[in-house]
């Protein structure tokens, strides 16, 4: 029987799934129905963006899942007529650019990289930067994004503290938990990378008292939510040398406003949110494989937990 | 008996080695006495730089060994009063240090982070690099350190093609080897690493008709030898764009001359001989393990070959 799949997105993502989610449904000998439009009450799977038009799930009323193309899920998770499943985008090819973006900037800082690029005038200046051995990376959130990350610095021949709420154990990498673990995580910071999602416990994680905890000159990363972080407090770090520079991808609003100090601080990198960029031809695979799993009675991937709320 | 060892480099390594080999050789239970001046009949080891004032190995009568402080040795290969076995410095440390560096500039070019550092002007501009396994990376060197750094990439996920003089197998690389093979590696080095030694052979390796073979906007990234690369034929592809950008760490001439045109050249990036730093701890333990297998009669590590001259 063919399985009705509304793909309920913006425009642009239908232009860029809609041939590689008929591909992956055939790769999976699923029998599709993939519309931007259908009959609520005979949809059975619901390929989504939480900023999308479809805000009440109520007239679906035998819909079997909300398959989310973003790895983030703050935008729906707490919508209550949201009663289905609801499985969260867990993209290899986003995980993999990830890591790449986390070990490029975490290298970028380890060699002094823009030391050197604006030293280019002439002038011979070597300076030699410790071996990564030497230098401690911590990585606040051990999730899919932040257990790889760790696992490539660690292999890179960085130091590696991990932290996250609940106890976790991660071959290569030293792990913390709970409010003392976060402490002795930040202190041996030298760089910081910030992979936790955004709920409201992880709001502000990194405010004023978490920032002084850090080792002076230490470098923040962050490609994980713009929430993380208390700005102000943030920018009175840096102006006070505490923290010695920030890359950030992520904001509170985004694209950064132009006027925001961010953009003009000399301690500061923005890039404009692509360290994680699903990819569709790899999405399109993860979500034809939970549809196949929904029809076959199996556990459906990285179902969201929402009391979690990720 | 005691082993008399003389120290032949400049003073300021002297200062940094003296400690560190002194404590080295204790470790390996080794009687000697170490000496920056000693009458060369009782010289039983020579700890060598070749910028050192001994030039005339003739009066060395009952010398085992010359152990050089440096990976490079064509400043001293062809020294035909060197008699005996000569072996080079291979630094477990200045490997790690130039994996760290290699692994830092490839993935600097692979994520644009120039294009990125350059636009910090309120400009929100999303561009998504590729994956790295979409960016090919060519290794021209598959020694000790190009072997290193090719593992390393190849571990981060890009396809890496190996290159080397003669055959050889490498896990997780695609290795090529003679004439043909180095056309083939160039055809596909999006970004281009350089680590051969300074042989006859190897000098202008990368000259205009190499350089032409490289897929148009490639990086090239010299971490290895000046000599390798024709100056003038790099500037004519980087002034036509058939090179998109050059990260060079090592030149003919050192310090770069102030005036010399790699400075102000907006497609280049020059780094001051950092990518391989010999550090004292490490090296000193080579040294004092290369001692101890010449009084025990074992074959010492990294020996030079005379014909290849490294």
């Amino acid at each position: 029987m063919t399985i009705n799949v509304l793909f309920a997105a913006t425009e642009a993502r239908w232009q860029d799934y809609r041939a590689p989610l008929t591909e992956a449904f055939r790769e999976h000998d699923l029998d599709v129905s993939l519309k931007t439009d259908l009959p609520p009450e005979e949809v059975d799977y619901i390929v989504y963006a939480p900023n999308s038009a479809v805000q009440d799930f109520t007239p679906f009323t035998r819909c079997k899942a909300v398959l989310n193309l973003w790895a983030g899920v703050e935008g729906i998770v707490g919508n209550e007529t949201l009663t289905m499943p609801l499985a969260r985008m867990v993209d290899p090819a986003l995980t993999r650019g990830m890591v790449e973006w986390v070990a490029g900037h975490v290298l970028r800082h380890h060699l002094e990289i823009d030391y050197f690029l604006a030293r280019q005038q002439g002038e011979w200046c070597p300076r030699v930067p410790p071996l990564a051995s030497e230098r401690s990376v911590t990585i606040l959130g051990l999730g899919e994004l932040g257990t790889a990350c760790g696992q490539t610095l660690a292999d890179l021949g960085f130091p590696v503290t991990g932290w996250s709420r609940s106890p976790k154990r991660i071959e290569g990498i030293a792990t913390v938990h709970g409010d003392d673990g976060l402490d002795a995580a930040l202190a041996q910071a030298q760089i910081l990378v910030l992979l936790l999602p955004k709920t409201p416990e992880t709001e502000n994680v990194l405010d004023a008292d978490a920032l002084a905890r850090l080792p002076r000159g230490a470098a923040v990363i962050n490609p994980g939510r713009g929430h993380l972080i208390d700005d102000e407090a943030l920018l009175a770090a840096l102006d006070a040398g505490t923290v010695g520079h920030a890359t950030l991808d992520v904001f509170r609003e985004e694209p950064l406003p132009a006027d925001h100090p961010f953009w003009s601080h000399e301690r500061v990198t923005v890039t404009p949110h692509i360290a994680s960029e699903t990819r569709p031809a790899s999405a399109s695979r993860v979500i034809a494989e939970n549809i196949r799993r929904g029809e076959e009675g199996e556990p459906l991937l990285h179902l969201v937990d929402r009391d979690r709320g990720y």
